[in-house]
């Protein structure tokens, strides 16, 4: 695997793959990578003839005051992780060379999609993300990018700028990995100390207890919720952000379940914000 | 030269070509093509392998009671014109083929480039015109993008947006062309009345005499800016909007002209919005 950082040598590398008939893969990352980025690592590298990794921790979707300077960097160690997940090329640039000097561009989704769960709660974060994708995609120009369903509404958000921009691509998303306890993998857990860690595991036991039921039947909305909320509200380690059910494709507010929808979360663990969802249905 | 109406077809018509090892030029435009437009295509086909023309009136960049409804729109005559220019491929979408349904996506550069000349006159409407190239260039992936200086402030915004955002295309501009009498070539001409349309060159007029006393050697903004309208101020037909003298790369206001500046001007004549400029040095 070759690890490079300007945006000239991440085209050079994909002009020769594409000259080689190759399909261009690229799974976009803030580094600090574990089980989840890899396996969205290893499904590029199953379905591409060339795989592209970024690791880079984008500035615009932090709010100032959050955790953009804490937050996990050590690139020898991911690039190892990438390489043997199967990688050819890590990009891990630095700010300037995503946002130039002078730059005064930016790409934004609105409406529904962000007009909820996480995006009152984090102003300006979906612009950030649509904003460093549009450019990593215009820099890597792949055939298919991935990402985790565990950041649910990201992946929602990018599929609606792909859909609406008409990215010549295709979004492939890869399901959440977990900890052996439940806990969604996530840069973030390194946050917790050994007792919020322990605590932390409560999110998806709730989460799942509400599929349990919805498998058992139940369709209604505010039993759905309640179901999770008995299991994780004990925990007083845990501060709900929100616990909410929505339609899996629109976001829209549901009373009940008719097609699917999606039980979704956020809690502050000590200093840690985590997400977590399930879909149902 | 054909003529197609779908994103599917622009995208088997080009990924074709690029297979040939052609270069993909795009012109991208509003129709009702006149000799300006025509500049944009023969350039295009003097440096390209495959030349595609746009035709779409795209009504995210006009304002509300605008003239979005009466613009000129001929697509048969557009369509002869574009094959005789020399394009390969002319693309003339429906709205919902670029706007699909349940859009909520757009892409807008801010700052001094937008804030400042026609921006402030049209709210939206660089914004617009941002969101459309993107979905055009994501759709037809030209490797050169062609734009007329007639245009300048969005010349400007479209390079800006190219820079930021990392397309993976070149800008390329050509230079204004004008009638016999130094009136602008624009489809807006057509809105004139035979008393407006003669009224109408004393823009150009003004412009050029601006320019030649620059050429003489005056460099003072008030004096460049006093030479114009001391031409165009007599002409009882026409309401300037702005006339102004600006920095020609980030347009920013200047009392003497060091580097190269644009001095810029819209104008009502009748109904119609006209804008012009020169560069100078």
């Amino acid at each position: 695997m070759e690890l490079v950082v300007t945006v000239a040598q991440v085209r050079a590398a994909v002009a020769k793959a594409r000259a080689e008939g190759k399909t261009i893969g690229f799974a976009p990352t803030m580094g600090a990578l574990h089980e989840g980025h890899l396996a969205l690592i290893r499904r590029a590298r199953a379905e591409c003839g060339f795989v592209v990794v970024s690791i880079f921790v984008n500035p615009t979707q932090f709010a100032p005051g959050t955790d953009l300077e804490k937050y996990p960097r050590d690139l020898a160690s991911d690039s190892a992780k990438a390489a043997s997940a199967g990688a050819d090329l890590a990009f891990a640039p630095a700010v300037e060379e995503i946002y130039p000097p002078g730059d005064s561009t930016f790409v934004e989704v609105t409406g529904q999609l962000v007009d909820c769960l996480c995006g009152p709660a984090r102003p300006g974060h979906f612009r950030g993300v649509t904003t460093v994708c549009a450019r990593l995609f215009h820099i890597v120009v792949p055939g298919r990018a991935y990402f985790g369903e565990k950041d649910y509404q990201q992946l929602l958000v990018i599929k609606q700028m792909v859909r609406d921009l008409h990215f010549p691509l295709a979004v492939v998303s890869v399901p959440t990995v977990r900890e052996p306890d439940g806990l969604a993998m996530s840069s973030r857990n390194a946050y917790l100390s050994a007792e919020e860690r322990k605590a932390a595991a409560v999110l998806s036991r709730g989460l799942f207890a509400a599929r349990e039921l919805f498998a058992s039947g139940e369709r209604d909305a505010a039993a759905l919720i309640a179901a999770a909320k008995r299991v994780i509200a004990p925990e007083p380690r845990l501060k709900l952000q929100y616990l909410e059910l929505r339609d899996a494709e629109t976001l829209a507010e549901i009373k009940r379940v008719g097609g699917s929808a999606v039980l979704a979360l956020a809690a502050y663990v000590g200093q840690a914000r985590l997400i977590d969802n399930v879909v149902l249905g």
